[in-house]
């Protein structure tokens, strides 16, 4: 086993829900082969009433439960403690997943696979007592607008994103650099065999093995995808290349 | 088992992948309970050569492997006929989980709760050949901008964000009114018990017993909240209030 390149702590009422998807595929061998590595603790161990109480009802009434201060503090420090020696901060991002965080872009999972390792706190209910967050000054995170019934499945996106970036994970590290995002635009087509199905055929640029061609149109479908479907991408874009003198009607 | 009141279909390389979280809590407590049902088609059982060979490589060159379109296409097809009969084409979405599809939000959630049941095709490698998603007039929905080992992931948390919306699933309907995102602003802060917890005493506006006030605070945290850290959705709840005539600052 090599030392692994990333680490992931999770704290979480449902431990039984990790490695889950993360256990097969890529990020699964990956795993195995000790590329990276997952510790999963139950928060209900760091409450000590003899019911293990985790939660409590809203202060100022409301429905649903919290997640106490008290339990989810004491459940942080043991995960901070439990780092690897000489850790420094800001090598290791303390995150809270909630649709309130700042929303998780490729630019952000770059950012935490340069990182040692990380440790994810998984809400559920309610949500989870505002002091916790300000006392240990954890970042949040969002996978997006919608509401999730836990961050258990927020974090599972999050590692798998974080992963297949790290050394060693995919095979063809080239892959990366042409992707999604990558470049501010969405993904041009693609096509392989058969040349002709359902009376299809695969574009004839693409069977001409003229490389610059392929290129051309590559990009001019990129940019024909993000303009059409993301407005808010195009104009980022256009923005970043020097085009915004071009001064794109407004979409909104 | 009353009948699923929504149902899943998932198209994928990696059945084993589910129904993972999704069989424990919540979800997994109304999956045995037969409130939703899920079923797990493995996309390989429709290649038919004798390597079941599911992709090749891109047509025009390129890192990386392009699922096929004979293979997704079958695959696609066997679900759909699958179907309960006489279901109604825009009553079961057929999805493609691609970061090059309609951003999810809460709002898409809840158009796909409100159907009878949902077709997640989940790609791997570099993607899938573009012709299966025109030819089968495939939806492309994104989980964020952000890259994925594969689309498994993305359905995971999509079937958990519309199956806590189901009828029955969660104990307290009303958690569901007062959530992110329902009024286009971020949740405000929640406390619970202790009053106070390493000095940090709970607001003393919730302590008051006194319902108006509890609710105006609530309000002007959420207000708050959203304002500081999501520019954008703040510009939309005002723009959708009527007060867009305060005219305020662009922030970019």
């Amino acid at each position: 086993m090599t030392e692994p390149l990333w680490q992931a702590q999770i704290l979480t009422l449902y431990p039984e829900m990790f490695p889950g998807p993360l256990g097969h595929s890529l990020a699964g061998k990956a795993l195995d082969q000790g590329l990276w590595r997952l510790d999963v603790s139950q928060i209900r161990d760091h409450a000590h009433d003899k019911h293990h109480t985790v939660d409590d009802t809203p202060a100022g009434g409301g429905p649903g439960m919290v997640m106490r201060a008290d339990v989810l503090g004491e459940a942080v420090d043991a995960a901070l403690a439990d780092r690897p020696k000489d850790i420094r901060e800001e090598d290791w991002p303390l995150v809270y997943l909630s649709p309130r965080g700042r929303v998780l872009d490729q630019e952000l999972v770059q950012e935490f696979a340069g990182k040692k390792g990380i440790t994810l706190l998984c809400g559920r209910f309610e949500g989870i007592d505002e002091r916790v967050l300000e006392a240990r000054n954890i970042m949040e995170v969002s996978l997006g607008d919608f509401v999730l019934s836990g961050g258990e499945v927020a974090a599972l996106a999050l590692m798998d994103a974080v992963v297949r970036l790290i050394p060693g994970v995919i095979g063809q590290p080239d892959t990366l650099a042409e992707e999604s995002f990558e470049a501010g635009l969405l993904e041009y087509p693609h096509y392989t065999r058969p040349r002709v199905w359902e009376g299809r055929e695969i574009p004839e640029v693409l069977q001409s093995g003229h490389h610059g061609r392929i290129k051309a149109w590559r990009q001019e479908q990129s940019e024909r995808l993000t303009r059409e479907r993301r407005p808010d991408l195009w104009k980022e874009y256009l923005h970043r290349s020097g085009k915004n003198d071009m001064d794109p009607a407004e979409d909104d």
